[in-house]
């Protein structure tokens, strides 16, 4: 690294990487922990970080990864997971998360990622960066495990905002067939309705309203679309992108989570029955523990909010220093990659504005 | 065994279901087999099996334990996966699933069971049985499991119907109670409403006004109301019964299925990976097979027709014996316990019928 120290951005060809230190259960250390791990595993970013400067600097210190690397944006206060979202708008100026939204509406880094409060952070970003001409309601798109050739499918909204009508529901099709292209390099997506049924004649009015719309594009805009999907069809082989509204997808991926997590601890259960099957347990080691890496939530960590004018990765509130560097290498890929500019484009290309943003 | 071959039902103290045999994705052969395995566990249940004579009669000849317990109603036409429900409740009057309703609806047995097209079991079960007084909305149940003492939790509606206002919300809080009480035999049931977030304030404005309402019944009729929990909580221990509309119910049900075979299809490719884990994975044989035991959603497989006069067992379409056989005990169990005069009377008393049901 030959960045100078005190001046990290100043770098030509450096990917800047607005990152909020504050706000996750497992506090600062963790957050600069990932910080570090992605400085080792990618030597072209470099980071803003949120918070006090006092707390933040011996962190950064620890790590030799981040020696020249790194910016700390003093911050005194932190969004708790208690805050309300239309509070902290109105009062969370000093906040870290603020801070480092603040880094991306001023231009200095294209993605922002945080591990605070989800409802806090869209509703900082919405009123700090605002919606994307076109775009009516944001959403949170992640990456769901799947038996697809690339092994995610992405889903969204998982919670941005609990209603979307056909319109939103088309703009979701198309905000997530162009995070499929950018964040992970799938030219022609296959697009999937979340529905109850897989018939036509199934599930809710705005569902079938959005069918026609969304089939309608997909001729036009380069995505496959395959019509309703079901529940199961999240971790299936039919679709790379499952449009759904954020209250849906919210209870769905939790759900999804939730399950894993009781089967994993089932199983490890079942290694320690009996002296065989801890034998086996050793046995199998390397190909359970490269099985835990592939469907690890931690990995796919993060959440990335769309419809914006800049781009904020989500990461897990509980998440370590391994789901930190993942939700870091997302950002990375998407500030590379000049995801949001290219996600606008498609937005207004098809669609006309119907309103101005607000 | 001591029925009568030609009369199982003149057995006192017999309790006799109504199954199905056609419709279900495996045939009337599996069908068949389910309820030989039942039989065998059961000494105290006989059978109403409805479908083709000719087909069934032989299918019965080859299980010894079916012997003397089986009734056959005969039925030439079968309700297909493509059937509209709409269609079908106007045509479907020669079909094994309407003829096996009608055994319910006549008193012969308290209980059916079918693996046959949901949506068309549902909407037979509407017109034929009739809602229960003070119902608007029937409901489906299935058992989830869980980290739970006793390892399911109850969950509705996940499937009757798309949409539910919060006073159905409130009915499924009272009659998930009920199937929680007589099929699983928990005396005060942890009741939790479905929702985005545990906090008050968020959510759906219906979920809102059902939590009010949940909230006050909760102290009057014997369960414990935990208020808003998330998608994890489905397989956690928060809750026995969890709350929802059909929509999110059937999404949500199906994310977790299809979750846990994604996980299970990886578990048995990493186990053939390297001759270590195949090793490993004869080992832990036994171990394995117990955990899928506990998991395997055949085993949970009886999703139940809650609000109408008489209960209705619906069985995954994709049910092999073992599978029926679960439905058939669950179906069982909920006639020796006249669990459909108890649900009947517990949504009674606890609300005024605001309609006459229809």
């Amino acid at each position: 690294m030959t960045a100078q120290p005190d001046h990290p951005d100043a770098k030509a060809g450096h990917t800047l990487i607005s990152v909020d230190a504050m706000g996750g259960d497992e506090g600062p250390a963790a957050v600069v922990a990932g910080c570090a791990l992605s400085a080792q595993a990618n030597p072209d970013i470099g980071f803003i970080l949120h918070g006090p400067q006092e707390q933040l600097d011996p962190l950064i210190a620890k790590h030799r990864e981040l020696a020249g690397r790194c910016d700390v944006h003093h911050a005194t206060e932190v969004v708790t997971m208690d805050d309300k979202p239309s509070q902290v708008v109105r009062t969370g100026k000093n906040t870290s998360m603020w801070s480092a939204i603040e880094s991306v509406r001023s231009g200095e880094a294209a993605v922002a990622v945080s591990c605070g409060n989800t409802g806090a952070l869209m509703a900082m970003s919405m009123i700090r960066l605002r919606k994307l001409p076109g775009v009516n309601r944001p959403a949170i798109a992640v990456l769901y495990p799947s038996s697809n050739p690339q092994g995610f499918n992405v889903m969204l909204d998982v919670g941005a905002d609990v209603r979307a009508d056909a319109d939103d529901l088309l703009r979701f099709a198309l905000m997530g067939t162009s995070y499929a292209r950018n964040g992970m390099d799938l030219q022609r997506p296959r697009v999937g309705l979340l529905n109850v049924g897989t018939e036509e004649h199934k599930g809710r009015t705005e569902l079938k309203e959005a069918y026609d719309l969304i089939r309608a594009q997909g001729e036009s805009t380069g995505f496959d679309f395959v019509g309703f999907v079901e529940g199961g069809d999240i971790s299936g082989n039919r679709a790379d992108v499952i449009v759904t509204d954020g209250f849906t997808g919210n209870v769905a991926i939790k759900t999804g989570e939730g399950t894993a997590s009781m089967i994993g601890n089932r199983l490890r259960e079942a290694f320690k029955y009996s002296p065989l099957s801890r034998l086996a347990s050793l046995l199998a080691y390397t190909s359970l523990r490269r099985l835990s890496k592939k469907i690890d939530p931690r990995r796919v960590n993060g959440g990335v909010f769309l419809g914006l004018n800049g781009t904020v990765v989500k990461s897990h509130g509980s998440a370590d220093a391994t789901g930190i560097s993942a939700a870091i290498k997302l950002a990375a890929q998407l500030s590379e990659n000049k995801f949001n500019d290219k996600l606008a484009a498609r937005v207004a290309a098809t669609l006309p504005a119907e309103e101005s943003p607000s």
